[in-house]
């Protein structure tokens, strides 16, 4: 990735994401829909991170996981600075267009914390209830 | 759930939510976080919605999932008129505390269409790297 881009998201219609697919994706008022992560194997959530249509396209044609970065406001293809790639393996769109699921081999951790998934260090309490009694 | 909060949220601070989880959610400028729903044994992912802080301690408390629908601006108790509830297995908040991971046991189709998942019919074509020879 060349630093003329790491400055500033490509606009809508310039990206060189398929327009078929363009054409479908139901972006926020942002230009960004959502995208998560999933260990292919393992099944594992592994985080949600969000998607412009270039980094939609880079996903798709690199075989590296890109997002685009809110806070940093740049591409960021994942594990570039960690080495913690998320390695390609299938992209599915939901019923709505607005949520990526991207199937991915993870290499080591996907969270920053170091911890293997975004979701294993905050688990909030549940009551949970038996169905067969609640009908 | 009364005809009386079905036309609108309950506003910020409103909510029986635990105010110690309240105080770490970061939510979107809707008062929003993004809510995955995975099942709990096969670990597929479901769908994504979304969650107020009144859906979230809904979700927490009632052993059922509960979202924000934005489309009719009400609460959305899943399966509360196609039956395909999801009985809540447990709810973990993320490193950056806006997304929420929900572990089900979904009753059926997940999505409206009818299929399991909501990502089921829409698998986008996506070149796959070799690790090994990409390094």
């Amino acid at each position: 990735m060349g630093t003329s881009d790491a400055a500033a998201r490509v606009g809508a219609g310039q990206s060189a994401l398929d327009p078929k697919i363009a054409a479908r994706l139901r972006r926020n008022e942002d230009g960004l829909i959502a995208a998560i992560a999933q260990q292919y194997d393992t099944g594992e959530v592994l985080m949600l991170g969000w998607m412009d249509d270039e980094a939609l396209h880079r996903t798709l044609t690199t075989g590296r996981c890109t997002y685009w970065s809110r806070s940093r406001q740049e591409y960021w293809v994942k594990g570039e600075t960690s080495g913690h790639a998320q390695w390609v393996k299938s992209v599915a769109l939901d019923c709505d267009a607005d949520v990526i699921l991207v199937r991915v081999d993870q290499v080591g951790s996907a969270c920053h914390t170091g911890d293997r998934t975004c979701f294993d260090a905050d688990l909030l309490e549940a009551n949970r209830v038996d169905h067969a009694e609640a009908g």
